[in-house]
This record gives C-alpha cells, sequence and structure tokens, in this order.
C-alpha cells in the first residue's frame, strides 16, 4: 500500500522520459530547421517576446491555483503541494499529447507556445481537482491527470481543427471542460457520509488570506492567459485589454452581489476569492475579438453576478439533489463563466465578430467540450472508484495529516500536537 | 441600509459600462487609424514592449498594496479585499478621467499607458485608503475612489501639461497627493473615542508576515513603476537604475534607524515593512534623470532615514496634537519621501537634470500636488462624514466581522467563533 | 552595543555611495559611449530584451529565498527581513566587485547584466544565510555579505576568465559555492550546546505555507535564472526549455523518494520545500548545452532524488559527526544538486555539447569553487566567531524576539504576549 504512490510516480516519471527520448526536440535543431527551411532567428526573437507572458500564466498555474485552493483550514499543504505535483506531471504530459495532435508524425518542436500549451493542459486537472479537493489521494490525482489531459488534448484537437472554432481564452475547452469532468468525477465519487458536511471542510482566517494570494494572482495574469496564444498583433492587444476590462467589472457585480445574497449584507469570502475571477473565464472566447471593451465590461458584469448565484444557490442544491459535491465551487468559477463565454462567443461571431468560425461550429465546440468532459470524467471517477488508490475515508477528508507530516498549529499548541496532530489511523497514500 | 453598498456598486458599474460604451475605443479601430494616419504595427509592439512593465504596476496595485495594509490582526480581509475592490473601480474611472484630459474631444483609444496610467490613478486612492484604513466603510471608499481620482487627473493634467514639470515616477502627483489627501480626510473624520487607541489597532505574528509579502513586490517592482510611463531609450532606462540603487540604499538606512530609535535597538516591523520603500518614492521625480547611480543612493539613503523618523515621531503628533489619525502611517511611506522627491528634483533641474522644467515650474508642481490633495481631501471628508455611509463605530473600528463573513481563528479554536465570531451588533456595510 | 549594527549598516552604506561615486557610470553616458565608439541603442534595446528575466531574478532574489526560510515557527521576521537587508546590501556591493574584476580599469557601466549578475552574487550569501538561520546576528551577517561577496566574484573570474569554463546556471560557482561557503562558517559556529535540537526549531503549519510562497516562485522563475546571462538565440532558448523541464521531472522525484524515506509513506513539507528545486541547480552547468530534453529531465529526476535522501541521511549525519549544523538544509538544496550539476557539465562537455570548455576546465571549476567556498568559509566562520557582534545565545537561537519587535501570536493570546514576547534578557543586535 505505502509504495503505491512513489512507484507510481517514478514509474510515470521515466515513461515520460522516454517518451521525451523518443519524440521531443529542440525548436532550434539544425537538421529540424533545415528540413522546414526555417530561419532560427524569428522562433528564437518569438520565443522571447512571449516569454514573459509564459511567465505570468506559469506564475498562475503554480501560484494561482496552488493558493487558491489553500482556503482549507487543514488541507493547505495538500492545497498547493498536489497541486505543484499535479501540474509538474500534467505540463510533460501535456507537451506530449498536444504535441502529438499537432507534429504531424514529426518530432515535436519545443517552443513558447508548446510550453504554454503544455501549462493551460495542466489547467484543466487543477480546476477539476478543485471539485474533489480533500476527498482524493495523491496517488489518485496522477491518475486522473494522465487521463484527462489525454482527453483534453483531443477535445481541444476537435475544437480548433475539426469545427475550426475560436476559443482564444479558452472558456469551453478549459474552463467548462475542467469544471464537467470535475464534477462528473465528484458525482461518482460522492460520499453519502459527509451529506451533512464535515467538520474540516471550513477556512480559518489565515487560510482565506493564503487564499487570497492565489486569487490576486489569477486576476492580474489573466489578461496573459487570455492573450498568450494569440495571434500576434491586434488580437493579441484585444485579448489583453477585453480581459482586463472584463475583469474590473466583474470584481464590482461580484462584491454587490456577494453582499446582497446575505441576509445581513456582509460579505464572504468564497465570493470574493474567487467571482472576481469569472470575469476572466467569460470573456475568454471571445477575448480577441473587436467585441468593443463596453461589451467586454458586460460580459464580465454578467459573470461576476452568475458566479456569486451559483454559489449561494446552485452548489447545495448540487450537493444535497444531484449528489455532486464541488469542495471548491469550480462549477461557479469556472463552469458556468465558461459556458456564459461559449455562450458571449456564439454570439458574437453571429454578429461577425470573427471570421473563421460559425455561430453552428461555437456551439458545437461548446457541446462538445462539456459532452467529452462528462462522458471523459465519468470514466475517470469510475477508475478511481477502484478500492486500490488509497483514496481517504469519510473521517479523514479535508485532512493534511493523512498524507503529510503535519507539524503543530502554532508555537505553544502543545496540546494540540500531541492529542490530534498524529492520531490518524493509517497512511494511506 | 443593507442595500445601499450593492446598489451602490452595480450603479457605479453600470455607469462605468454607458461611458465606457460613449467614449472608448481600442486603440487599433480601423477608423480611428485611417484617421490618424497611423500605422498600427507600430503602436501594437510598443504595446508587447512595455506590457510586462505594466504587468509589474499591476502586481503592485493589488498584491503590493493589497497586503501590506493585511498588518491589522482583524482587518485582513478589508485591506486585501477592499484595496481589489477600489482598484478595479478606479482603474475604470481613471481610464475615463485621464482620457477625457488629455484626448481633447477625441474617444479614448485604449493603449498600454493608458493602462499604466490607469492603474497609477488607482495608486493614489490606495495610499490614501491607508490612512483611513480600518475606520471606513466600503461604500465610503466608493466615494472616496471617485472623487479623488478625479481630483488627481486634474492635478495631474495641471502639472504635466500647464506646468510642463518633470515627475516621471510621481513622487508629487501620486505620493505626496495620495497621502494628504488621505490625512485630509483622516482629520476631517477624527474619532476623539480612539485617542487612546483600540484593542484591534495592532498586528499579530503572522499577520505583519502577511503584510511582508506586500512590502517586497512593490519594493522588488518599484523600478518598472518608476519608468513605465517614461520615454523609451536612455530615459527609461535611466529610471530603472536610478530606483534599483535607491531602493537598495534605502533598506541600509531604514533598517539602521529602526534600531536606532529603539531603546533596546531591536528592529521594528512597521519601519521594516514601510520605510524600505521610501527610496522608491523620493527618487521618483528626477528617476529619469542622468543624476548618477550614487545620488540615487543619497535620495535613497535620505528617504529612509526620513521615513523611520517620521513613523517614531511625526506619526504620534499627528494623532494627538493634530488630531489626524493615519492608521499605516501613509505620512512617512508617501508624504514625506514624495516631498523629499519634489525638492530634489526641484534641485536637480536647478542644476540642469533637465531641459523641459525649470525650479519654479517643479516648485509648482509640488504645491499644486499638495494643495490640490489637501483641499480635495478636507471636502471628501466633509462628504464621507453624512451619516447615510454605514461608517462602523468607534467600537467596530478595525474588525474585519463588521463587513465580512469572519471564521474562527484556526482549527480548534471553538470559543473564539461562538463567543467573539458573530457577536457584533448590527452589520453597517 | 545596541550601536554596533546601525553604525555598521549606516557606515557601509556610506562606503557604497562613495564608491559608486569613483567607480561606477551609466552605460548610456554620452562620454563612454563616444570612447568605445559604441552606439547605445543597442544597449538599452537589450537592456529591456532581458528585463523581464532580470525581475524574475529579483523575484526569486527577494521573494523566494526570503519566504523559502520563513518555515520556522519563530524565526520569520528575521528570515524575510534579513534576506532584505543582505540582499540590498549585496547588489550594491556585488555590483561593485563584479565591475572591478570585468571593467579592466574603466569605470564600471551598469547595464542590465550588471543588474543581473548583482542579484546573482547576492544568492551566493542567500544561500549560506541558510546553513546558520537562526544562529547568527543582523551584524554578523553584513559582515559575512562583504567577505563572501568578494571571494565570489573572485572564484567567479577565475572560473569564467582563466579556466574559461562554463557554467550558465552557476550550478558550481553559486550553488555550491554558495552551500559550502555556508557549511564551513556553520562548522566554525557549532554549537555544541543545541547538538540535541532546540525547541525553536521547528516549524507551525502556517510557516510551512509561508515557506511554499518561496518555494513556488523560485520554482516558476528558475529558466529565467538560469538562462538571464546566456547568449542571446539558441543559448538563452535552451537555457530556458531545459529548467523547465528538469524542474518538472525534479518534483516527481522529489515527491516519490519523499514518500518512499518516511516509515509510513507520508510526504514531508521539508522535502516538498526544498528537493522540488534541486532540478533547477543541477541543470544550472549544462543549461544552455544542446544535451536534450529528455536529458535534462534525468538530471533533474536525480537531483531530486539525491536532494532527498540528503536530508534524510546526511544532515543528521552532518549534525552529529561532521559538527556542522545546517538549518536550511543548504548542502542537499545547493550543495549536492551543485556538485551533480558540475558533474553533469563534465560528462557534457566531455561528450561534445560545448566547444568552449574542456573537461579539466570544468573539473578545475567544480573544484575551486568549492575549495575557495570551504577556505572562505572557515576564514569568515574565524571572523565571525570574535565575540563582538552580539551572537545569539543558545537560548535564543531561531527566535525572532532577539532583534525584533514581536507582536503576540494572534488576536486572543493574551497569555503568550504577556509571559514570554518581551521577556528576553538583553537585545544583542
Amino acid at each position: 500500500m505505502r509504495f503505491k504512490f512513489p512507484l507510481m510516480a517514478i514509474g510515470l516519471e521515466v515513461a515520460m522520459i522516454v517518451l521525451f527520448g523518443l519524440f521531443v526536440q529542440y525548436e532550434t535543431d539544425q537538421n529540424i530547421r533545415q528540413q522546414l527551411r526555417s530561419s532560427n532567428s524569428t522562433d528564437v526573437d518569438r520565443f522571447f517576446e512571449l516569454y514573459p507572458l509564459f511567465q505570468n500564466v506559469h506564475v498562475m498555474i503554480f501560484v494561482g491555483f496552488g493558493f487558491l485552493m489553500t482556503f482549507l483550514k487543514k488541507y493547505g499543504f495538500s492545497s498547493v503541494g498536489i497541486n505543484l505535483l499535479i501540474a509538474a506531471l500534467g505540463l510533460q504530459w501535456g507537451t506530449l499529447m498536444q504535441g502529438i495532435l499537432h507534429s504531424h508524425g514529426h518530432k515535436i518542436r519545443i517552443g513558447i507556445k508548446n510550453m504554454i500549451n503544455a501549462d493551460f493542459s495542466t489547467a484543466t486537472v487543477l480546476i477539476s481537482f478543485g471539485a474533489v479537493l480533500g476527498k482524493i489521494s495523491p496517488l489518485q490525482m496522477l491518475i486522473m491527470t494522465i487521463i484527462e489531459i489525454a482527453v483534453f488534448a483531443g477535445n481541444e484537437h476537435l475544437v480548433a481543427e475539426i469545427f475550426t472554432a475560436t476559443d482564444i481564452g479558452a472558456s469551453m475547452t478549459i474552463h467548462a471542460f475542467g469544471a464537467y469532468f470535475g464534477l462528473a468525477v465528484a458525482g461518482v465519487l460522492y460520499r453519502p457520509g459527509l451529506r451533512r458536511g464535515h467538520d474540516n471542510e471550513e477556512s480559518v482566517y489565515h487560510s482565506d488570506l493564503f487564499a487570497m494570494i492565489g486569487t490576486l494572482f489569477l486576476w492580474i495574469f489573466w489578461p496573459s492567459f487570455n492573450s498568450a496564444i494569440a495571434e500576434a498583433g491586434d488580437k493579441e492587444y484585444r485579448a489583453v485589454v477585453n480581459t482586463y476590462f472584463s475583469l474590473a467589472a466583474c470584481v464590482l457585480t461580484a462584491y454587490a452581489f456577494s453582499s446582497l445574497v446575505e441576509h445581513r449584507g456582509k460579505l464572504d469570502m468564497v465570493h470574493i476569492q474567487n467571482a472576481t475571477l469569472a470575469g476572466g473565464v467569460a470573456v475568454g472566447t471571445c477575448a480577441d475579438m473587436a467585441i468593443h471593451p463596453y461589451v467586454s465590461m458586460i460580459i464580465g458584469s454578467i459573470a461576476g453576478m452568475v458566479s456569486v448565484l451559483g454559489f449561494k444557490f446552485l452548489t447545495p442544491v448540487f450537493a444535497t439533489k444531484l449528489r455532486i459535491h464541488d469542495t471548491c465551487g469550480v462549477h461557479n468559477l469556472h463552469g458556468l463563466p465558461g459556458v456564459v463565454g461559449g455562450l458571449a462567443g456564439i454570439v458574437a461571431v453571429a454578429l461577425g465578430a470573427s471570421d473563421t468560425s460559425t455561430p453552428a461550429m461555437q456551439a458545437a465546440a461548446l457541446a462538445s467540450s462539456i459532452g467529452t468532459a462528462v462522458v471523459g470524467g465519468l470514466i475517470t471517477g469510475l477508475i478511481l472508484r477502484l478500492p486500490i488508490w488509497g483514496q481517504p475515508s469519510d473521517q479523514n477528508c479535508y485532512d493534511d495529516s493523512v498524507f503529510w507530516e503535519v507539524p503543530r498549529w502554532r508555537e505553544h499548541d502543545h496540546h494540540f500536537h500531541e492529542h490530534h496532530g498524529h492520531n490518524h489511523l493509517e497512511p494511506e497514500l
């Protein structure tokens, strides 16, 4: 039991190394350059033009997603730690999966767009991770990473190459996909024993502040996320500008509705940590189109509102009626705003904002992203239900100490350490 | 009462969307391009040249200012949360206010400099927010944001266009302005009931560490703040180099004087969090001039020293004698160093370091920035004193739980949650 | 006693200002430009091409190293605060030391590479700081900064100019050097009284999360660290790609071995915080060579494994048998992986991956880096043992309250504040 996780991790890394040895090359290798008759200088110049945007996305993946999930009082190590683990695995696997589909039999040449897309492909898994946070083992997450990224790459290929739909900020292919994949997994792994909640499933004051580190870095760098793989020039420029203003507008409505839906008018940290980001998700599909800044702001405003309403009214219904428990509320941050983004894309294309896609193809892309995600998530969930992956017991959910050596809470907390710190029954890693 | 804040936030956002629809366009719109006979490629190239500097400034505004103010033990949610709210509103409003003054009747074209300037204009409000931190409601901050950015844009236009003074890092127009505006508001809103302090007006160990996140990101990216709107080439280069060395020098004197002024020689976190940044403020006005690196270091050294001395000796006097209570000590981080920066600018111009301004114009810019700020702040303070904005009672100052759903402090703190967490009398949001 | 630290800090800053006045100029000064017949535009263009990479390194130095060391429960102020202090001093001193060796009698012209190298030179001191963390006074760290950067600059000159060895990511000249320098100092300053450990030498839950902020920003920006001073074009490109994949591979083996070596299979935060970074260190020397991405991943995998094994088996032996107590385990993060990097460089050069160096010269560089570090560290240790630097007593180790005004731990901890907060005997700053 205790060797499954490390052996799986080592086995996967060995497999990655072998596959990279067989299929991956530098973009600048002489033989490739001659073969393609391309000059190297342009490629490398473009590499460093986009490198700052890549680094922004990189911060979002590792600090943004990682800290956003540290809001649980006893699950910070796992949130930020497993986030790092699956993103590190996912970026290697995503390089291969996306590369193979795009390279048409040639070797995969690593350029800056491969690296950005590799980071993107990890984002889907990190979103799905949010739905099952605290209820799943590191080993299960390794399995899920491998399956989900393969499915993601397939759907992304379908959307971009077959439907030739436009989805520059990936509202559909990353956000909606990751959310519905995660919800499907969460549905299959539903724990009736926790339907009344769990003592650990709450935040403490400082864990909510740690989560704000994640929120802010996601918020700040989202314009880079939506523009990183846009066509250079006007489209890239508009992707930045539209996302910047959509996010700003979204903050205002998220705060307003957070206050409105609470009966004493107080703000809820869950809304602020998440719904303020919905504008970045929802403007994604049409971020690079000439939709006018004020339209971005309308999209952002709607997203902030929808996201808060989702947290308040939909999440409880999902947990009780649909038997889908969504720990981080990814449906409200990524699912609903992703659908809003997909719909906005259909409307924008119908109004002529893009000359490469049609409303039907956009609709097909949205349906395909959700459909593939749900089917992929259900199958993944069934695989993860096999009783061999060390899934934590109901009692041990949302608790780092199942998988981590955990120190006491703070300096003079002797009793906590002695009485609770090391009392969990068996390690299930 | 409980609907005032959300309705104001929604109303402001609707107003922003309408105003953007009327007055704002992309920089790359075909019709504008033809009208101005400008080629688009240069604009867009410059956009992505400056985009990394913009992103640095963006981190400063949202993470830097936000976390710098989390030092209070029970006011972290508000510090980082209201910071996000007012910056998101402020950047939309700042885009309009600064754009209208610069666009001479044409539509406002959103380029990278507009976005940098929009972020800058929020900085003034965030600085002023520091002076009234913990004593003001979110609703009051929305009002203050609207008024202060309008006044700021007016003064900035006066300084740059009428006086043609130079102030590239905005020592005068942002830092001194924001500080004195905030002090004027704080003076009008003075609370005699808190003249002996408040139990909540102190830090705890980890809140001081959260604040250091803000300090460090401000410190690291300050060279980008001072160079972001500098003329490309030598001036931009010098703005980076001068700021880099000024900040480094400032750290040494801030540490030295923090130890010197404490009777046992210990360091004070308040000084380290704030005074180490004074070098960035003070070198601002002459950051792009050829003043020599060693002169930047002298300016930084003086600023670090002045800032610590301000915290130690001036802030208590302000609170007791002048009846101006400055929560974050913005006078010491932004006010005094801003004035030092303005004076350094006068001297530098007198010595011939700039060929576009005169010492008299520099002095006029400094006087105008302080004067406008004080008058604007006094009027704003009077408006905010109207008993309709949900200002917290003395007893509820510096306490997140007035405006936020607040979780317990940490895992096994049952008594705290039960006895204190939800006992505040009325929500005043 | 209590004036030694501030006076030393002021004295050093005054010295820096004088030396900068004598030896340092802008890169763009007219007289220099004419003298060198160089056009300014290229230099300034290159400045802003590399500026984003510089800023990434800057984040690593101040946030990365600073927060990585905040894992100790009562030493966070010192970790992040003294890190800032010595980095601010070190970058000024490093500019001078490295500049003098490279400028051949001319004035030092500040370009972007000087700033990157200045940041690099502080990294050596910050690494060594990790070995003595908690056992040394701020005054001692000022002395150590001055000595170590001088020795570092000498060794770096020897390696780069005399041996003409290649070490683009500085596995040898920064990481191995900094680690062995620090270990030598720690050996000389060994405290027999603490051979059974110290109550304060442990983390609490949230201090481990603060440390992860450091880990993640180091991890994210390491590709910039290894490529920042690489030759523009292919080499710079490869330095990014190799480091990106080495780090990703390293994470998998670090997690696997962390779980393997713990008897219940749990993960250890110390390993995750540190060993996940070893891949960045170990790929440093050959980062810019055409070694193939899969070889980078092999190097990273080995580094992650070696680093965890070092923490588990070597560090205890060092502390007990060799009487070298390494607080942060810098030997495992920087020492061993640095040696792995040096050895990988020898092999890579032997296999023809570089045309500018030979295996013998690479070996000489590795030997020189370790040898200089040990000798320099021993001498520095002897100087720091002089009983005039205010070194804390054994009992006061790992405790901020010796050098800092420390607030209570959290809101309702009245007893802690009253009984422990201000009870330390004498300030030893």
